[in-house]
């Protein structure tokens, strides 16, 4: 540890745990994206706020860019550091700090992961909604920062809806403790929601506090096969119309095929375009009832071809596999990701559009669609030919998404709907945010990190 | 109109509506606050956003505060012009804009009533659940503004949770277009929730669109006697846990009294020093006998010494009159109105101390408590002897405040709940809000309102 900077933080704050290992550096100096080689200058561990709030004061003396670390489960290049910045890792500050049962309010430190805070949730009889595949190794901190989505929005919303407090390190090192846990507080602008989803360039989350709900009746899980793609809005309208919802997904053939040579089983004989995993209520006869007739009537209209419905949790959880196990079976793959959202009644028109531009665009690519149809989100795939270099893959596929971009601002959609800006789709904010927009982030970044020190190059 | 600003505007946008004739401007000058002297400079009634944003330029031009103008139904003064402000009354831009049935959004003008969003929604099948007493006049763009809660608040949340999207025209006459009805949008700061609750500071809601949800089963109705305050909580604990809770209220049995003075009927033939009124699902016999059998239970426990229960509409409505009167029962007695919240699970422990204070300091004025007890909400209303002069009785009550603010303080509360700070709880903001807080506020607020003449004194 010869950089005089680092001699400094040491001298500062004794107790830091810091490393500068080149293993250290190399992991915690990126998220699940593989296209920027990490650099960091350092790789911090505080234990304590007072820690944090030291090295965010330390960086600003000395003008080094500070990143904050999560489970580095991003898909945007939201927790890369490649520019000699210092990482600060939330991993050892991982506690459970109180629950109440009266205001059924949970209060971690930012580096518990999501899996984690379901399971203390589970044992107290309450939920935390929020779920996602990434459960086991993201962390609640990083959750916040990206506003994280996920299988249950259609439910539940995004994790802005279950921030009940926030303590949050500014870029100034000043320590705020936001909300406090209140239902009602009308005290001015809610710095809470200006936070989350602010991918660490205006501070660091450094407690939160999450409001837990009563977990919802039993449910089932139903796999519907769908032969066409206008079929699978029709499908949605009616399981919204009678069914009580926790989850409507959908993947493709191709995804389908990825996620059985990863070892899924496969569910039908046949194969078949585009399929749904949908969650629901199935608290007595009278709910299971409605799951058969809505059944019944999208397999007599023609808009499902086959079907599988679960009678254990051990049904639930392989019908889950199909849709979960996607990103993982795709990863060997180096996939180019696309994740973009348009109002839920522009679906149809939008994924007819997009179809026929990637065909048209991607004709030699593998392109795997997947998604939350139910929020207006699809993700989209595109797999990288083992004979391509990189990043001529990449520079391709960059190319489809400014068209991508065309058809997405027609549709009033987002070019990132749940991973965040990043690094990854920040050539492409201005098509979602108008320039008086981007103004006023830049403004609101510059008051509260004014030497431009957190997170640096990253959203804006 | 001989203000040479005033026929500056008037060339500026020659169809915009326009008065000062004394009354308007008496009118449109306050909410339902009474402390300040209306006196603004005019009173603007445009009915596009072309001629907000034209109001806007001209009034930065000029150097002139803008205040905008909803229903007026504020109770913190963050409507009033006292100061030579131009007012923007939104009263002509009314209109239902849009509604999606398969987004389930509802768009609107930010002038429309609450109660007529109510009524669109309902037309359409669906809910649009914000409600409180005021819905008749106030208007969905002052909803925005202050972030409104209300009685479904332990349900459905504040405004806050039901906006999609928000057209605003900002402190500069930029107009934003703010999420544009998108469930899923992870692509930087959220500015629509820093505008929602910000009282007019950062700019003026010109549209607004709206999340409607189903709405929930038939509902019953239930008032309870209860006689002691620690029974309270107990009650709500129970109720949460065994029904599914649309709203839970309680009043004293002060407010009781100036209900029944106001015309409501007398419900019990005893009188008992709390109420509690709650309303729940009841689909069927077996919610209706979950509600019977928590009512017994509170009866056997002894926290509740006799209820009444709604079996029809008018009966329902009935038992809501005597919670939702009490407003327009106190208003001839000039309250000085406290609107304060803690954290549910320390309402019992602040309402002991807080009663104790009162009953210490207020020991010959009429004190009415009620409010949202389920959100942590309480309402304390002074009534102002009709033999007081009324600025005696204010700085009286504002020494009061000043001692209710240490005891919220220590138990994590906020001065303002639901009402806002405007300008009644300026004085008091930074004891809900810290130094560091409040300072980016204030730069937020410069990034959006350079020149500072957005609804100017207000908040910060």
């Amino acid at each position: 540890m010869t950089d005089p900077r680092l001699s400094e933080l040491a001298r500062l704050l004794p107790e830091l745990k810091l490393s500068t290992d080149p293993g250290d550096l190399e992991h915690h100096g990126r998220d699940w994206t593989r296209r920027w080689t990490p650099a960091p200058l350092a790789i911090t561990y505080p234990a304590s706020i007072e820690e944090v709030q030291g090295i965010v004061r330390w960086a600003n003396g000395v003008g080094v860019g500070v990143v904050p670390s999560g489970g580095r489960t991003g898909l945007s290049g939201g927790a890369v550091a490649a520019h000699g910045e210092i990482v600060v890792s939330l991993d050892r500050m991982n506690r459970v700090l109180d629950f109440d049962p009266i205001d059924r309010i949970l209060t971690v430190q930012p580096g518990i992961a999501l899996e984690a805070v379901h399971n203390v949730a589970r044992e107290r009889g309450l939920l935390y909604p929020v779920d996602f595949a990434a459960r086991g190794s993201c962390q609640i901190g990083g959750n916040i920062a990206t506003n994280a989505g996920g299988i249950r929005v259609i439910r539940y919303g995004n994790t802005r809806q279950w921030i009940a407090g926030l303590k949050v390190v500014t870029g100034t090192g000043e320590l705020l403790d936001l909300n406090r846990g209140l239902v009602k507080n009308a005290s001015g602008y809610d710095l809470r929601h200006l936070v989350i989803g602010s991918e660490g360039t205006l501070g660091i989350v450094v407690e939160a506090s999450l409001n837990l709900t009563s977990p919802p009746p039993p449910s089932q899980v139903m796999l519907l096969a769908v032969p066409a793609m206008d079929s699978l809005m029709r499908v949605f309208a009616e399981a919204r119309h009678r069914l009580t919802l926790s989850a409507f997904e959908f993947f493709t053939d191709r995804a389908l095929h990825h996620v059985l040579a990863h070892g899924a089983q496969r569910p039908f004989e046949e194969t078949h375009p585009f399929y749904v995993v949908t969650e629901f209520d199935a608290a007595d006869e009278k709910a299971e009832a409605a799951a058969l007739s809505f059944f019944e009537l999208c397999l007599n209209e023609g808009w499902v071809v086959d079907g599988a419905i679960s009678s254990s949790e051990a049904q639930a959880a392989a019908l889950w596999r199909l849709r979960e196990g996607i990103t993982e079976s795709l990863a060997p793959h180096k996939p180019y990701k696309n994740d973009v959202s348009v109002r839920i009644s522009a679906v149809p028109a939008f994924m007819a559009e997009m179809q026929e531009l990637l065909s048209a665009e991607y004709p030699h690519f593998d392109v795997v669609w997947f998604g939350h149809i139910g929020d207006g989100n699809l993700h989209i795939n595109v797999l990288k030919p083992a004979d391509l270099d990189n990043a001529v893959f990449v520079e391709q596929c960059e190319h489809v998404t400014s068209l991508l971009v065309d058809t997405l601002h027609r549709h009033g959609g987002s070019i990132s709907a749940e991973h965040g800006i990043g690094l990854v789709k920040k050539p492409w904010l201005s098509s979602v945010r108008s320039e008086a927009e981007i103004a006023l982030m830049r403004g609101i970044k510059a008051v509260w990190d004014p030497n431009g020190i957190m997170n640096p190059g990253k959203l804006l």
